[in-house]
């Protein structure tokens, strides 16, 4: 399909560069009048059209990407989306949601001729910005495929890797590892502090070691700032991590190592973190 | 100092091309007589010097290099050499041991004017093999800037992190991160199977994402690969986790999500996989 109109709801820090890469790639994109007014305005300097509503989009765009926090807000959307889509539609969630909920909305759509694909990233707010996520798809194959130039448009990696609901499962994965090793960081960070060993050693010494890791990289250089008022909210990271629990949960097994690190966000989260970085479990002293 | 005699104690998958990479680099090494005489027969081939035991070598050699599997047979080795070695001398412990009883033999040879110095290194055998180990060195600085040189005719990065058994520290916290990793990619593949996404797909988006590691590409390549009958044991791993738990209670504090992971290396020990490599968890059916 050459150049459908796009529909794009969710401006956030990821969603607003991703826009912006579809704009940039020549895609006719269309964004919603926001109470925050910069990130529309932002856009349509760039040709982006901004209507009045999320309705207003969902009849008009071919194709509507969404970039939402959590699978409330998706399932809000989509169910005002529900009266305008029409047979022949895509919906995209790029978000991190809830497999279960993404099945649901897909059959839900699915009955009026609109298919809902799930298509999670990872890469960060540096990825979204450069075009350069990795993004991980789940859906009925031709979606996927009419869907894919778009997807490109915003990530070099686009992997098919299974039927609905299974991009946000390999997302879930990818975070459950990622985060929980942010937690055997903060473990480990400190021990050697009880040991005498400076923070900045360790990562002198481990970014060359078998211990590194986009996350430790990440972590390190978020310790070496300072700050965590920026970057991946650890609430998020608590909700991530209980969709691996709830996962596990219906597959009738236990995620033990994980379960582990759910309890050190838990711990941060209640003593009022929720909105730091997941950095600050490991400035946090021990 | 000048290419001293230096003794070379354990030659396994890492000591034997770490002794070569000495011979090539032009310093002369002298080794034990061995009941598997191949290793010292090859090093030989290479100009080094073969001597009948570690007494003879540790009566001789300037500088001694140990790389033993645990603390215990560093003790052995140790108290083999107590009554030949002379003020002057390093011993180097590059195994990764019990930082308790590295600070233990350093004592002891302190009051014989000899140093003890820990320098343990990651990289595995692929780094032994082209000298581009990382090397986090313990004690004190004078005895350290001595086998500078020696070090870095084996490794890349050579730290020196602090006082004696902080290279040990290190290098414990090293593989407590890396192996607790392990357990949880074995967790989040264990899931995915479970969710209906084969592995070779998990890895395939994963080494893209910000679960990307070391480790992760490692245990990608040894399941791909199907072969756990060489690498690094699981037995050796539960060692590493339980010296990283024993450090933790020494400073009073409990390692949550270690502990966890610690629980399933104990598992396939149970399990009789103690002598296979590591990435065996992540092959178990859950």
């Amino acid at each position: 399909m050459s150049s459908p109109p796009i529909g794009f709801i969710g401006l956030g820090a990821m969603g607003l560069p991703m826009a912006r890469n579809l704009l940039r790639k020549g895609f006719q994109v269309m964004v919603v009048r926001h109470r925050d007014p910069n990130a529309p305005a932002s856009l349509a300097a760039l040709g982006a059209a901004v209507v009045d509503s999320p309705a207003a989009l969902g009849g008009r765009a071919e194709v509507v990407i969404l970039m939402l926090p959590t699978s409330r807000e998706v399932e809000e959307v989509v169910l005002g989306l529900a009266d305008v889509v029409r047979p022949g539609q895509v919906v995209v969630d790029m978000g991190t949601s809830d497999p279960v909920s993404t099945r649901r909305i897909a059959a839900m759509l699915a009955a009026r001729g609109v298919a809902f694909i799930d298509a999670p990233v990872t890469g960060g707010v540096k990825g979204a910005e450069a075009g350069t996520l990795t993004i991980m798809v789940g859906g009925q194959s031709d979606a996927v495929e009419r869907i894919r130039p778009v997807l490109l448009a915003l990530g070099t990696v686009v992997v098919h890797v299974g039927e609905s609901g299974t991009g946000h499962v390999v997302k879930i994965l990818n975070n459950l590892i990622a985060l929980s090793t942010t937690a055997l960081i903060a473990e480990a960070l400190a021990l050697a502090e009880q040991s005498g060993v400076a923070r900045s050693t360790v990562f002198e010494v481990l970014e060359h070691g078998s211990a590194n890791s986009a996350t430790l990289r990440g972590v390190a250089a978020r310790l070496k700032e300072g700050r965590f008022d920026s970057g991946f909210k650890l609430v998020l990271a608590r909700k991530d991590l209980r969709l691996a629990e709830a996962l596990a949960e219906a597959a009738g097994t236990r995620l033990e190592v994980t379960a582990a690190a759910l309890a050190a966000y838990d711990r941060a989260c209640d003593a009022g973190m929720g909105d730091l970085d997941t950095a600050a479990i490991a400035a946090m002293k021990k």
